[in-house]
Formats: C-alpha cells, structure tokens, sequence
C-alpha cells in the first residue's frame, strides 16, 4: 500500500510516519520509483506498537528505538524482547539510593529467593522499585507492612499468569506480543489499583458494618 | 508539651504547624496562658496524618480538610471515614466520559454483582476509574482483556482482604486506620506493581525458557 493508505488505515498522519521512519521506529517502505514507496501489514502492526509504547506505555522515542532494536534482533530470545520492554515500563530512581532502600534490597532478594522466581540480580528494575517502595513505607513508620509481601506475591503470581496467557493468546508473532505486554502492563496496573480500592471497601464495609 | 517541642517530635516546622491550625488541618492547642498554648499527643498523630495525606496520598490541604472533618465527626462510622480517605485517593475523570466509559460502568456493575462486592452504585469512585481503564484497553484494541477482571478481582479480595488486617492490627483509633490506609493504599499500589512486574519476567522466563 501506499503511505497515504498505511496513514488512512493506522490514523497517523503522513507527516508522522515519516517522522518514525527518519528516527529509526519503523522500517521504510520498499521503494516501488524514485519518489514512492510500499508499505505492507508489518508497517501498520509496527505503527500499532509504536503508539502503544508511546501513548499507553509513556517511553520516550529513544526508549522506543531500544525496544524496536530488541524485537528486530532475531537472535534475541522473545523473554529477553519482552524483558526489554518491561524494564523501559519500571519508574527509574537516579538519585543515590538512601541507606533505607539498601536495607530493602536484601528484602527483596530473600523474598525472589522465598518465591523461586527467575530473576536478575537484585530483581532487575521491578526488584528496585520494590525496594525503594519498601524503603519509603519504612521512612513513613510502615516498615511492618513487608509482612504482607508474601500474599502480595502470590496475588502477583496469579495475575501475572492471567497476563501472560493473554499477551500470548494471539500466538508468539514478537510485535504483538510486545504491544500487548505494553498495555496489559500499563493498563493492568490502574486495573488492579481500581480493584483493589473496591475490594477495600467491601472488605471494610464486611468489618466494620455499620454504626461503628 | 509546646509548640517547640512538638515541632522536634514530629520534624515539622513551627510555623508550618501554626499554618496547619490556621487551615482548619490541626486543631489549636489549648491555651495556657495569653500567647501560649498546649499540645499532646493527639497533635503529634494528627500531624503524622497530615503528612502521609500530604506526601504519600498527594493530597490537596483542602480535601486534607475534608478527610479530618469526617475523622472528626464521632457520629460517622469507621467504615465511612475510611471510605472518605480513600475516596480522595483515586484519580478523578472530569471530562464528558466517551461512549466506551459509558459501555464499561455496565461491565464494572455487573463485576460488582458478580463479586458480591458492598459498593456504592456503580462502584464510587474505584468503580469509574476502573471503567475508565477498561474504556482505555478497548480503545487501544485490548477489549478483550476485561477477560482477566475476574482473576485480577480475585487477587484484588486477597490483598484487600491483608490490607485491612494490616490497617486493623493496631485496634480501630480513627486517626491510625486513616494514616495505616492511606498509606497502605499509595505505597501498596507500587508495592503491587513492582511484584507484578517480577512475576511477568518470572512468568515469561519459564514459558518461554532460553533460545526461543
């Protein structure tokens, strides 16, 4: 097709595809003349993709680039392109990492040891935000609340098994794959934090009834 | 104690603490004499409050106001004034809600039903902001993910349900279940999310091992 239909069928205006192609995001189309070029199915999945890491995922061009680069990458495993872009989905914490968030690390790696889970060192990205979150409970006199880091861990296990067999519902195509990592990481986050405030309420309400 | 000393125990300023009972946050000490008043113990908690509403919840001082009136109403019950914490905690959609938004209230109500969950119709506040979400998964083509609502409520009961033991576990002092929920409710969210994060990268590691 041409970029006028690919524009047509994605609702991405021309001018923006051809921003992604001089960025490196998407591949160009094939040449067909001098001045016109062909576009197929894997542009339009690949714009897809691009407006999921970019609008649902957040990234940056630069981060989406990385991702781009780790799926095109044959030789990379399909875990290792999608670790890729989990990480770039992780809150990142640059400054010097308090005495607090060093204790919590060990927390951290006991409870990836407790769990079994395959895990870099330290839990990668996620291990981190762990445990500056772990850190910043503690500074807040909540440093008891680790305790229910095992039945938050078995919650998170279930739903992360749920999330995998729908990001791979469509098969292992790597793009859809990804796209769908994105999203259902992104958005299965503000699902959960819905849920789990109306849980509270239903809870509460079951315990504390009414007239208390 | 004085003002100073309450000042050194709760590491908050003089003139921020003064700038409290002026907002109507923290109630005036009792005074002892023309220009100097006494504080207690129930000032140090409710300045601990303040701050976790502030700097953990992100709230405004007005819905801080809010929050305190309902703590301070002995006729509302427990049960309320936890409900009126965490209602201030769940991010607002203010905007005309698309048709999608209108389509998902169906599914979260009948979600609701389904989990015989106590909720205000519709769900209050979680409930619209989980429509919210689902609307956003269906824009971006990941309708079908709402298929995973019920074990992601599932794992949202177990935590809710050790949340509440968490929040509980010190007896029911008003001021202490708002700060343990509060808290509980902001830093739980990254807690949870980080651990999801883990077992995805876990999950994926053993479905799709080495080399694929």
């Amino acid at each position: 097709m041409r970029i006028g239909e690919l524009s047509r069928r994605t609702g991405i205006s021309v001018p923006t595809i051809k921003y992604y192609v001089r960025e490196g995001l998407l591949p160009a189309g094939q040449l067909t003349s001098p001045n016109q070029a062909s576009y197929d199915e894997s542009h339009e999945a690949r714009i897809r993709l691009i407006r999921a890491l970019l609008e649902v995922g957040g990234l940056s061009v630069a981060a989406i680039r990385e991702v781009m680069t780790a799926i095109d990458d044959r030789e990379r495993p399909v875990h290792k392109v999608l670790g890729a872009a989990a990480d770039r989905l992780v809150p990142r914490y640059d400054q010097d990492p308090g005495a607090g968030v060093i204790e919590a690390r060990q927390v951290v790696a006991e409870l990836v040891g407790r769990r079994g889970w395959r895990a870099e060192a330290g839990g990668g990205p996620a291990g981190e935000a762990l445990a500056v979150a772990l850190a910043a409970l503690d500074e807040v006199g909540h440093g008891t609340f680790a305790e229910l880091l095992d039945t938050y861990a078995e919650a998170a296990e279930e739903v992360a098994r749920a999330d995998l067999g729908y990001v791979t519902r469509g098969g292992v195509a790597r793009e859809e794959l990804v796209e769908a990592a994105v999203v259902g990481t992104v958005l299965g986050d503000a699902v959960f934090a819905a849920l789990r405030r109306m849980a509270h309420v239903d809870a509460s309400g079951r315990a504390f009834g009414e007239g208390v």
